[in-house]
C-alpha cells in the first residue's frame, strides 16, 4: 500500500512548455530530488508542441528552479535528467517517436518501465492522450503505469462520465491520478491526524457536541487571466465540486478501518452518499451564489467581475457561492455544513471553523455583564496561515468570576521551519510511491458532480437579476449572512480567527 | 451570595508585625486600595505585642508596600487608614481598649459596624482569640463579623475538632474564612472555569476518557527557618492535607447546581467523602514518603534535612510525598489521581496533568517508525508559569503519515499583562465581599484531616529506617516512580511541559 522507497520511474510531462509545469511541477521535482527521493534512477520526458531542444528545456527547468527556490545546488545534476520532445497528441507517429524516446531512457536510467503520464495540460485533450497512450503502445510497458490529471475533471457528471469511459481503455481506476491540490495541502491532510489520533476529539466529533461546521476558502484576485476557463466554470465547478466537498468529506467520514487508500475512499464516498441532495424549488434555500462588483481592496480599485477581459458584460456566471450542506447520516443528523468561495473577497484565507455547542442553558456564566459565553471552536488554518486553534474560555485575570475568551495555538510553520512542502510536491511523490489517498477516486468525482448538477441546472436556467451582489474587498453578499442567520449562527470572521504569534 | 460592591469594613490584623503581614496582607490590602475595591470606608488596626505606635505601623506598612510592589502612588492617603494597638490576647482589659479603638473608627470611617478579624499568627493562639473576640464584646457588632485563620487548622483531626469547637462558641460556620492560599491562585480558580465554561471538556471529564491525573507541587527550597513547626507537621499535614486535597476536588467534583459557595463546597465535600480511605496494610501501596539527603541544586550543594537547623538528627519527618488516591464513584472509578509534593526538588513548580485514556488499540499510527502515539494531555499550569497547554497529535510536516506530538499553548500573564494579582489579594477581597467559596469549609478540613491522619498514624507508629532516600535537586524517592509504573503510567516530568513562548 504505502511505502517509503520511491521506485525508478519515468515521468512524462504533457505540457512541459506551460505555466504549471514551470510553476509547479519543476520545483517540486527539484525539492524531491534535493530530498534524496528521486535517487538517480529517474528521467523526465516534457513534451509540447514548441519544438525545444532538449537544452532549451532544461534551461526552462533551471530558470524555473531558480526562481521558485533560488537555490541551485546540484542543479545541472538534476536537469541532466529532462528530455523534451516535440509531440502533437492527435497524431500517432508523434506517439511512436515518444515511446522510442522512452524506451530508449528506460533502459538508460534503469526505470523498469515506470511510466507516469502528468497531463499538465488542456483537459479536453485528456481522453485523446489516453487513448493514443494505449493504442500507440507507451503502456506496452513491463513497470506500473500511472495517468495523473488535473483539475477541472468533466463540466458536469455527463461530460465526466464521457471523460472517464474514455481514459478507462487505457488505464485501471487504480492507475488514475485525479489531483485536488487541496487534498496536498498540509493542514488538509492534517484532518486525518487531528480526528484519528487525537483521543480527545473522536468523541466529540458528532451531532451531540458540534453544533455547525463552517469552511471558507476566500481568494483575493479576481478572475485575472482566467476569464475564459471561469465563464463556463463559476465558482460552483471551479472550488465546491472538488475542493470543499473533498474537505467536506474529511471532515464528516466515519473512522475508517484502516488509514489505507481504499478504506479512507470508501468512508468518503459514504459521505458523499449521505449528502442531502438539494434540488429545484430548494435550491434557493441552501445556496446562494454572488459576483462579484466594483470595489477596493487594499485601498485600490478594482473592477467588476463583467468589466474584467474577456468576460461577458452581462454574465451571470457566479464568482462566490455559500452553500448548506446537511449530512443525513447518524453522526451529522442535524449539523450544517456551511461552505463558502469566493473571488475579489476581504482576505486570503481558507479555513475550517468547527464550533462546538454550548453547555446546557449556558449554566453558569451567563451573567448581567456578560451577555453570552463564547462557544468553544477548533480552528484548522489551511492557508496561508498553517494550524490549529482551540478557543476555549478561561477565568478572567483578576478579582471576579467573568470569563474570558482564549485561544490556544499550534502554528505548524513554526514548528517545523518555514518551509512546509508544497501541495504538488506530496502528490508527486505520493503517486510515485502509488499512494492514491490523496487523489480524488472516480465514485467521488461522480457523487460530488450529481451533488453540484442539481444546483447548476437551477442557476443556469434562472438568470440571477441582482448580479453583481457583492463588493470587491467583502466578504460576499448579504445573503450568505442571512443563510446562516436563519439557523440562529453567524459566519465566524476569518481574519479574526488568524493565529496569533507572539 | 457573591457581589462586586466592597462594603465598608474595619479589618483588624492580629500579628501585624509578623512577616505574613509584612509580606502578603499589607501589600495585598494596597493593591485593592490602588483598584478603588477598598473605597474610603475602611480602616485597619494591627495588633501584636509589641509597643508598636500608630507611626511605626504606618512607616512599616509604607516599607511593606514599597517592597513588594515599588509603588508609592497614593501611599500616605493608604495608610492614613492604618492604627496600632499594643495587645496581649490573653488579657481581657487588652480586648475592651481595642474595642474602645474599633468603636471610634467605625464611627469615625462609617464602617457600619462591619469587622474582619484577620488571625496573622501562631495557631495555637486561634481559640483563646476568637473566645476573648466573643466574650470581651469585639464580636457585639451591629454589622458582619467574620474570622479569617491561617493554616494549619489543626494538627489532626482530634485537635482540628477541638479548635473548632472553641471558635465555632464566637462565630458560625459562615463566618470562618479557612485560608487556602492556593484556593486563591489564579489558575487553580480557573479550573471550575475550564471544566464548567468549556463544552468541550465536561464530556470528557470521567473514567471513560480520562487514564490518570497527576498533581506536583514541587519546592526547590528546603525547610528553611520553620523546621520547628515543620519537624511536626511533615509534607504531608503542610501540603497534602489542604492545598492538594483540594485541587483534587476541585478536578473531582461534580457540576454543581449554581456556582455559589454552598453548592460548590457540597459537591467538594462529596468527593472527599468518595476518597478510598488508605489504612494500615494498605498505605504503602498508595503513599511514598521520602526525606532529602545531601545533594546539589543550581551547581550548590545544599545540606541533608537532618543537617538543617533545628531539625533533629535521626528526624522521621517526610518532606516529601506521593500518593495515589482513588475516588469510589461513578465518574472516577478505576482513574488514579496522583500527587506528590516535596521540598529540595528539581524544579519550582505546580503542574496538573490531565492524561486522556489512548485511542482504541492506537489503531492508526503505531508504526514501525513510530513505538507509540503520545497520548493528548491537558496541563494547567499553576506556578510559577500560569497558563493551559493541550498537547496533541498531528501529522508532521512532509511527505509521509506519521504524527508528531504538539503543544497548543494559552499563558495567563501572556494575554492579561504581567501581574496576576496575588492569591491573598483575591482571598481578602472574596472576604471583604463575603464570597467564601475559595475558603475551606469544616467539612472539608474534617474530611480530609479524617484522610491523611489515617497515613500519619501508619508512618508514626513504623520509622522509616531509609531516610534521607532522595537527593536534593531530584524528583524525590524511586518508590514514587514505581507508585505509577505499576500502573502503566510514569509522572510526566513536569519541566518539560512547561509553556513554550515564543
Amino acid at each position: 500500500m504505502k511505502s517509503n522507497e520511491t521506485p525508478s520511474s519515468l515521468i512524462m510531462i504533457f505540457g512541459a512548455t506551460g505555466d504549471l509545469a514551470k510553476r509547479k511541477l519543476f520545483p517540486s521535482l527539484y525539492h524531491l530530488y534535493q530530498k534524496g527521493r528521486l535517487g538517480n534512477n529517474f528521467a523526465v520526458i516534457g513534451t509540447a508542441r514548441r519544438p525545444w531542444t532538449h537544452e532549451e528545456l532544461k534551461e526552462n527547468v533551471k530558470d524555473s528552479v531558480l526562481t521558485s527556490i533560488g537555490n541551485c545546488e546540484n542543479i545541472d545534476e538534476f536537469v541532466s535528467h529532462f528530455y523534451y520532445q516535440a509531440h502533437d497528441v492527435t497524431n500517432t507517429e508523434s506517439y511512436i517517436e515518444l515511446k522510442q524516446l522512452a524506451n530508449q531512457l528506460d533502459e538508460q536510467y534503469s526505470l523498469n518501465g515506470n511510466r507516469i503520464f502528468y497531463l499538465a495540460m488542456a483537459p479536453e485533450f485528456f481522453g485523446t492522450i489516453a487513448e493514443h497512450l494505449q493504442t500507440d503502445g507507451l503502456n506496452d510497458t513491463s513497470g506500473f503505469k500511472r495517468l495523473v490529471i488535473e483539475k477541472p475533471f468533466g463540466h458536469d457528471l455527463e461530460s465526466a462520465k464521457a471523460l472517464n469511459t474514455q481514459i478507462r481503455k487505457a488505464f485501471n481506476e487504480e492507475e488514475i491520478y485525479r489531483i485536488d491540490h487541496y487534498l496536498g495541502k498540509a493542514m488538509v491532510q492534517n484532518i486525518e491526524v487531528i480526528r484519528f489520533a487525537n483521543a480527545l476529539f473522536e468523541p466529540l466529533w458528532n451531532n451531540r457536541y458540534i453544533s455547525n461546521i463552517q469552511i471558507t476558502s476566500s481568494e483575493i484576485l479576481g478572475v485575472e487571466e482566467r476569464a475564459r476557463y471561469y465563464e463556463k466554470s463559476g465558482a460552483l465547478r471551479d472550488m465546491v465540486q472538488n475542493h470543499m466537498l473533498q474537505m467536506v468529506a474529511l471532515l464528516a467520514m466515519e473512522p475508517p478501518i484502516k488509514l489505507s487508500t481504499d478504506e479512507i475512499r470508501s468512508e468518503k464516498v459514504r459521505v458523499f452518499r449521505a449528502l442531502r441532495p438539494i434540488e429545484g424549488e430548494h435550491v434557493k434555500e441552501y445556496f446562494v451564489r454572488g459576483q462579484y462588483g466594483a470595489g477596493q481592496i487594499d485601498g485600490q480599485d478594482v473592477p467588476a467581475y463583467r468589466d474584467e477581459l474577456n468576460v461577458d458584460p452581462a454574465s451571470n456566471t457566479e464568482t462566490f457561492v455559500a452553500g448548506k450542506l446537511m449530512i443525513d447520516n447518524f453522526r451529522w443528523a442535524g449539523v450544517p455544513f456551511y461552505i463558502r468561495t469566493g473571488k475579489r473577497m476581504e482576505t486570503k484565507s481558507t479555513k475550517i471553523v468547527i464550533q462546538f455547542k454550548d453547555i446546557p442553558m449556558n449554566l453558569y456564566y451567563n451573567t448581567e455583564q456578560q451577555q453570552q459565553l463564547a462557544p468553544n471552536l477548533l480552528v484548522i488554518h489551511i492557508q496561508p496561515e498553517e494550524g490549529i486553534t482551540l478557543h476555549l474560555n478561561a477565568k478572567k485575570s483578576g478579582q471576579h468570576m467573568e470569563t474570558t475568551p482564549v485561544k490556544l495555538n499550534f502554528s505548524n510553520t513554526s514548528t517545523h521551519g518555514i518551509n512546509t512542502p508544497e501541495a504538488y510536491e506530496k502528490l508527486l511523490d505520493d503517486c510515485l510511491r502509488g499512494d492514491a489517498t490523496n487523489f480524488a477516486h472516480w465514485d467521488e468525482v461522480a457523487l460530488s458532480w450529481n451533488f453540484v448538477d442539481k444546483i447548476s441546472e437551477v442557476w443556469e436556467s434562472k438568470e440571477q437579476t441582482e448580479f453583481p451582489n457583492y463588493a470587491s474587498g467583502t466578504m460576499g453578499p448579504k445573503e450568505a449572512d442571512e443563510l446562516l442567520e436563519n439557523d440562529g449562527y453567524f459566519w465566524w470572521p476569518v481574519s479574526n480567527l488568524d493565529i496569533d504569534n507572539c
